[in-house]
């Protein structure tokens, strides 16, 4: 029965159930954590060769000759941006492959910006009054970058096929202090939302007020798929290309969640006259990034067939626990009318949805009984959910066994929560 | 017989015969670089094992128990930390480990003060007019950072010891626009000059008009002795605390021509102030940085002994270069009155000083005849050489026997610019 249509006596004694569980469970000194989007001991496992690829008899050369033990090569070894390249369906001279964050890279973009502008125009945004778009729940360190430069950010609710294109197309086109908007177009953060390409070709038709407006397009989980091959969608670059729009889009990638999280390497991609412009500014910035983890990941992978391959392994690992994540919430929400949740095909989140008001007393019993989770509102600009009700899990971290216990706790707290909401109106 | 005191007619002679012999060697088709502080092919292979360091049985695990595949660690695994604290005499708190380029973190270093300013006043250096004190002759990126933030850059004479402090302390104590000055406090660049004790003292008492006002300690050639142990300098660090003004520092170096040029490790170290506030806003840029590479670098080296001992190796393979150089420079130019040279006890370079005039020349009739050398002028600020005398030799690259041939063309064509400077007079 649903919660919502429960008299108070029954929630009471419901309530009164739901409390000595969670205090038999405060009394087992837990310490859970399902907090952020890492990968798991045993994936880190699968990738373990690939530090030994580099082998005695090796002569350390990238196919064009350079010696990646040594200095240069600001925008990275031929054999990385071509599997680059296929990944991402834009031509090989359209990427820089820098160090092992995607997210410096975002982060050196916006600074760029700030301090040089962008391409074509040059003015830097410091001094002018910037804003982003935000699809939320989205990722909350995109935000915080946002939030280090005082630009303003603003909430555009997501939809199943991605943002709200009306609204976006909308502010774009009115506002000119509208520079940029942050997506994560397949396999989204936290919904797990594959953009359509309906979307995908509405973005490229922008008409933003502002020349210097940009497409921040964190390609993070690009060949992140669940259930066998990664989801297809248009190249958004090809769509853009057509209009002549291409200089408002960049690209970002990483194998952080494909090889080692805190060792793999990223890219940018972008149009020709981006890459001049960032590589202008790049070259002053350092010699070269680290080429011989270039390297060690091209013997290691070969082709991008390598890396879809090597996926599989990860999707096997996590699924059982994403199916875990579902199953327990199926089976402690259905008919309940307090919780709606994302069933995603690829990427690394659940979000969900409680009864507006109910979030932050989710995570604070959470944290009271030693469980880890993303705090209520990180998937917001600001940390502030308007309506306290998105809660972002990560299945991947924990072992199957810590992970099933964890979600169990999060239904309980779950209902804890929006049961007080219930009976507190 | 000196140059400048020999007659036209026995200038002429003298002119022709170096000139056919430069005929002959520009017929010769040449192929040689000489440009960069590079490490040789021979000194990349010592190092080698390094890459295999992380073994099958590794449980890639910091001392403090972080998995180094995984995200996180800001600042870095405690025992590089250590490493690194020995080397640069400074508590492991007040260092934080980076990636792989120090001159990424001097980059960010001055993009981040343009932005956000520094420790205590947190007011950005963008819009104000901003000064650097230059030693000169100097690092030639070091440079094109400030210049590509538009800050204006100020000539300050190298002397044996160190930068001309009577005119550093008149410049900061007077002009509250100057916010940095650039060091390589030992073996410095090109010079190969170590600051004596006495002007590290009078840097430790500065008295700056401005409150934000930083010294950039590039120590990129700390342990880069070419003979025997390297120099030893009281600790700036210590000194400045002597007198609280640690705020005043920024330290940097990077194991780049210790290990790998492209794959070293690379830190910046500071007061607790300093790196509370970089932290604060480098936790914004990435979750953290490449740690296996930390690992790997802190299992093979062990500690700064084993640094010291490998520092012994790349000496033994780079001093008959840098001896190599010498002697040409002895034999070609003593007793022509047209030159002088260092004599340096560490680091990547020789600083050469031709008759004024002679050095964009010089330049120019090396790259007519396939020889590489640093430009001209590159060792000062905005490229200008007010003289246009200092040429920067990077000895290390070149096999020995390649080396030997560049350097007595450089000889050959410094000598026909000089001669061409006296006959034109």
């Amino acid at each position: 029965m649903e919660y919502t249509s429960m008299n108070e006596s029954s929630l009471q004694a419901e309530l009164e159930l739901l409390r000595n569980e969670y205090k038999k469970a405060g009394a087992r000194g837990l310490k859970l954590d399902m907090s952020r989007g890492v990968q798991g001991e045993d994936q880190l496992a699968i990738t373990e060769d690939m530090l030994r690829v580099l082998d005695k008899n090796d002569n350390f050369k990238a196919e064009n000759g350079i010696d990646c033990r040594n200095y240069g090569l600001l925008d990275g070894i031929p054999e990385v941006k071509r599997i680059f390249a296929q990944m991402l369906e834009i031509p090989a001279n359209n990427i820089i492959v820098c160090g092992n964050s995607s997210l410096n890279i975002m982060y050196d973009t916006v600074a760029r910006s700030m301090l040089h502008g962008v391409a074509g125009t040059g003015k830097p945004w410091l001094g002018q009054k910037v804003k982003f778009l935000c699809p939320v729940p989205g990722y909350d360190r995109h935000f915080a970058i946002c939030e280090s430069f005082g630009i303003e950010l603003i909430n555009v609710p997501m939809k199943n096929d991605g943002p709200d294109m009306d609204m976006v197309e909308e502010l774009v086109s009115s506002d000119e202090s509208i520079k940029g908007i942050w997506c994560v177009p397949k396999y989204s953060n936290p919904d797990g939302i594959v953009y359509s390409d309906e979307v995908i070709k509405r973005f490229a038709a922008l008409k933003p007020a502002a020349s210097d407006f940009r497409i921040f397009w964190d390609n993070a989980y690009v060949v992140h798929a669940l259930y066998g091959e990664p989801a297809v969608q248009i190249s958004l670059f090809d769509e853009l290309k057509k209009n002549g729009a291409e200089d408002m889009l960049y690209i970002f990638a990483s194998t952080s969640k494909i090889s080692f999280p805190g060792s793999g390497i990223a890219v940018i991609a972008a149009s020709d006259a981006n890459i001049e412009f960032i590589k202008n500014i790049m070259k002053v910035q350092t010699i070269g990034h680290d080429k011989l983890n270039q390297l060690r990941h091209a013997r290691y992978f070969g082709s991008l067939d390598g890396i879809i391959k090597h996926m599989e392994k990860h999707a096997s690992l996590i699924r059982p626990k994403f199916e875990c994540v579902l199953e327990a919430l199926e089976r402690e929400f259905t008919g309940k009318g307090i919780a709606s949740w994302t069933k995603p095909q690829g990427g690394y989140f659940i979000s969900l949805n409680l009864l507006p008001g109910t979030a932050k007393r989710t995570y604070q019993l959470m944290s009271d009984i030693g469980v880890k989770i993303t705090p209520a509102g990180a998937t917001y600009p600001y940390g502030k959910d308007p309506e306290d009700s998105n809660l972002r899990l990560a299945p991947t971290y924990p072992p199957l066994s810590e992970l099933s216990e964890a979600i169990n706790l999060l239904c309980l707290c779950a209902k804890i929560a929006c049961i007080e909401k219930i009976l507190a109106k």
